[in-house]
């Protein structure tokens, strides 16, 4: 993830804040130097380290310094990084820092989690766009951090033929064949098929990847085996925690969970100024 | 809340999903009407209508009716709202006005979940700036709408003396008496007191709000009982559900609770086209 | 006030005097290096110097030394900062450098007077939301500087119960009442008080602050009297230097000033360069 | 002007002073339908109003009517226009709309007063660049409605060779050279001339205008003589109300005054809800 | 392509050319009412007609009315479109829109001839990203509305590996291996082929596409009897106009041209005020 | 040009490439460093060096070291500049600075052939407003480095009156009077002459400028013959290079050529990494 992508992001998180100053901070503190460690209180994988450095840079006078790299598993009580510099930047700062950090990290390690429960089998573990809006690429790339792959960025820069489009379509066979004569050959298709008569279209067709939407884990394993590797395969639809090795057991290649972004838990950290 | 302090949010919400196209949607669909309803699948608070309306003003050729007003119950099954038009443009918008809805509905049900808790108490639910960054506005708004008040908006509205500051100023009364000779007489004062003792000192310095921070129950109501109305008292510090109807019979005012915004469970919305 | 809250203010009037270049400096000048000094023309508070500083560093190549501190005191002849580097820069930013300092020092010269013509009693001296568009962080900032204090920031930040409110609500009680049920407890109130009587309604309400508006002298002195310390007592209405000191006299907490940013005369400074 | 040009500052405007709402407004006013009048407490001339249109525009849900043109000469007690819709709205707008109104009024007024006072004569009043920092475009617009002259309207749109650039290039010839090599046929050239014989050698360049800088009334009127229509003749440096009439019956083509723009009284105006 | 995806381009195109007003314009209409043509100069593929109506529809009080549709083959003498509205708003507009149609439909002119030159053979004409800095999301816009396909359209949504980075990674196995491993299951990949062993190490990775940068024809149909449909071969590197058929014959799936974006002649089109 | 004019261009253009990242760079690349250079294909004049410059810096870990200046002349096989630093970083802006350079580039090779077509005559070689929407700012400055010079940059900078504007006022006499008495004494005045009687009577208005619109080469002569240096000439209208000598010999004083910024060229430059 490069700067340019989040630093917009920064500056705004940080003008929500901080746009008529810090009147507490300000009354109180001049130009005291001083330390801070942002400590981890719960085990799991870091994330957002780089956001957090841009943070306090965009306030000044105080340097992040980040003791370990995101995608690292951290354990409560490790010093995450370090805060050096005026006190009063370090204060003004903290707060923005900790959201980003402590909301990357908890999808991070919530990701990491789901591949766990997974590890062994063949699928992988991927997010969707249901995403925070104006946040989906530092929330996206924290699903990498903890292991996971990243689904479609947007509208544009993949073709998912989903429900409606069947229906509006006439078919999936219908579907496909405007979607190739109306996008470039640069995108993969993927289908949503509602049952194992849909794959087989799907299949016909020859798209990329067929998703597998809301079917019981037995129709996912019957889809799978007739797919055979011809496309990917991908099971959907608000699977949970609990049931992600039954599926994983399927043979699918992926599995997309919405909840990595949209249900996760803030990831608990605190900063300490010594 | 007023459009203007949202409209730029849902548009780079819609920059975000929608700047390369919908290649899917516009591969299949031209001109089309259509309506579809936004159907609940469970029980709890709707929040972020207006929102959602303005994501699909913004998209173009599809009407938003509501069916309820923020801050309303409602039930599984619920059809919470209509859009007509465009079958493109309701497909465009679906995906962005579902990811505020079911975010902003999630902090408002899970407000209701935790005001309910403390009925029959003076305990009143307030919030953090433990927001996602950004969208703090949108956040704070969806508390008021589950029936929890709003505490300061940002560094700048509020004075909130903090242990840092307290250790930077020498004791609560020097940082009260700086923080007063420095800041304007429009704000209010919170001190956060670790101990019986320092909600003595910051009585003596007749501040407005005493942030009981991390204390236990018991020490919690006699904090309560030697304030005697002087200030208002806030619990705060990590305060889970479970624990929320022992605290507020303790007698505080206040509960701040930063999981409200910080951890909350998207809201279950799915759009049907009819 | 910290750079995040002026950068932009600053870029974007450097973008309107030379978004399309400076034709004459650039047909003369190329990397020619050299000084001015920033002097004083008349007796007054100087305010805006780290907003002149960041205007030499957007316009880049040229260093702004500072001579003085925000809010010091300074006489006609005084050299309030020099600016060093390339001549062509220095041209550049002279104006808009210029255009800034000129204004806050105005407003801080403007606001000191007033401050010393009630030096002795209990008022301060207060601004209001009569600001310049878009400048009004700057333009608190000089009151400030120029020993003033600032009144609320904008229509989030406190409550203001004006003549329309109360006539809206029924009655200042019913007005209180309304926004005590619909705001958070962060927010201090105001009541707008046209006579004896709204005073002592006000003050049954227990608002914070009680402003004396457009009352004759010895009104003031009355409600003062009447309020005895309960609430703040601001002074209000279109007062103007002439009657500071009577007004002051009369034992009232706060004197809001419209002129003090609304009317303000642009402080006399000029660059030479050496 | 067109609303493309002031719309944005508009908008920032309205966001400095309703980002987080308005909570006394939204407390007690919901749906209710009222009418205002904006009423003049002074005489004087019009300007702003359709920028006073476009805040009520972006409000929304009130309607701005004007009861006369920017430019017209308005007397004490006049209606100047009527705001119509929500009363919240209209509550809302008030102050921004003011604020511009009253500034834009004030260069108005004091410039349609120096106007008249060179009545007769053929001078032209003309603005300069001291303008407040991002409203230029306004406040040039304000001198025009007044009865002014736009004097150049930055850095990039005229040529306009300074002490600093005379003494940069070696001589009035030299830089006068240097510009015409060096930027395009499109562009007018103006001289700051510091004593007769500069208005020589501007003369000998065949440049448009002439800046007399800082020169006595005598030495104006010779200098008018010397360059008998063959340049444009500006009276420039700190000239005051009280010396332009002086300066005018030099002959002097244009006076030009920062204090239209840099010193300007706000113009008295208020709403009234009726 | 959705107005979200250019309106705010029409916006700096007009703040560009209307941000100081139209000093003639303005000076000589009021509220006259008037009509105007646009008119084509030559024979081509016009491209650009909504962005023109957004254009008119920004100035404001002139309509916009299309009489082809993007894409559509025009012929010199057609009428393509008729404003009408304010005579001053159709002049403010008429440039901006020229310069935003001209170009665009150079572009599908140029695409609609390369296209012809292929038509027979299984060569589909794609574009690059050696698109104008901002602009590429129209003028790639344009290369499909002249019948070409878009190849990705930044480095984020597709896997290009060129020869720097098949230096990089050893070989291009490694490089297929180490972007595999990388990337998600979304994007598809193309490697570029220097010479028929890299093409048989491509075809050995599997990847999507094969590029035969800079081969002689002859070469290209070797390496397209090769690939034997197992990837999609794309013909690139600085082929010219003159080049397309006997690329095109030698059975490669796409050609890219750099110049479709990058040297595009500008079309011919005029308006006419009747 | 200054840095500030376009910093933000160069923003947008690295976001439209890179907001997603670079997918394939990233895979393969870490902390790898490089060098790289730019070498030209084509004998030309070089123009966008600092704008390159600008682009690596934005990329970061990269710098740009230009070997020429622009509007310099450079041969096929020269190394116009180095880049040295993170190979990932000459990667990522590779593209983006080449897209720059290389229409910036072709512009001033196209004017500097234009330029040299009309040497030894009094002709200067002039753009005109037919600029890719929002990079004006940029093409005219290419025009300068290709020894061009630039005509008004927007409508609101000078006066030009057109054939619609003359219809309108009624006469060329009208329309420049209305022009006088409605814009500032700092705008040049120019108009379009149809035919002699045209020219004649701009002439007696004492305009600045005379456009002699689509005039036939004997027209000119004739036109610049009566013209006597009373004001500038310009030969406009669709001129080709095959007929700027022609026109040149007429001695016309400015030759304005619409296909200098619409209808170029990309200028032939590489980015090879060492």
């Amino acid at each position: 993830m490069h700067l340019l992508q989040y630093r917009e992001l920064v500056r705004r998180a940080l003008d929500e804040d901080l746009a008529q100053g810090d009147k507490t901070t300000d009354s109180i503190f001049s130009d005291e130097q001083g330390k801070a460690e942002i400590i981890s209180r719960e085990n799991g994988i870091i994330a957002g380290l780089p956001v957090a450095a841009e943070v306090f840079s965009q306030v000044m006078d105080a340097r992040f310094i980040a003791h370990f790299t995101d995608g690292d598993a951290i354990g409560a009580g490790d010093c995450v990084a370090t805060v050096e510099g005026r006190v009063a930047s370090i204060l003004k700062g903290e707060r923005v820092a900790l959201n980003f950090m402590q909301r990357l990290s908890g999808i991070a390690t919530q990701t990491a989690s789901a591949v766990r429960l997974v590890a062994g089998t063949r699928a992988r573990i991927v997010d969707t766009r249901k995403t925070t809006p104006g946040l989906r690429i530092l929330e996206k790339y924290a699903v990498r951090a903890g292991g996971g792959e990243n689904h479609r960025f947007n509208l544009g820069d993949m073709v998912m033929i989903k429900d409606n489009h069947i229906k509006g379509a006439g078919s999936i066979t219908q579907a496909v064949k405007k979607v190739r004569k109306n996008t470039g050959f640069t995108v993969k298709i993927e289908v949503e098929a509602a049952g194992l008569q849909d794959v087989a279209e799907a299949l016909a067709c020859e798209v990329d990847i067929i998703m597998l939407d809301n079917m019981t884990v037995a129709e996912m394993a019957q889809a799978v085996s007739k797919v055979r590797g011809r496309a990917l395969t991908e099971a959907s639809g608000g699977i949970t925690e609990s049931q992600l090795q039954d599926v994983a057991q399927t043979g699918v290649d992926l599995i997309s969970l919405g909840y990595l972004t949209h249900s996760y838990r803030s990831f608990d950290l605190s900063l300490k100024l010594l």
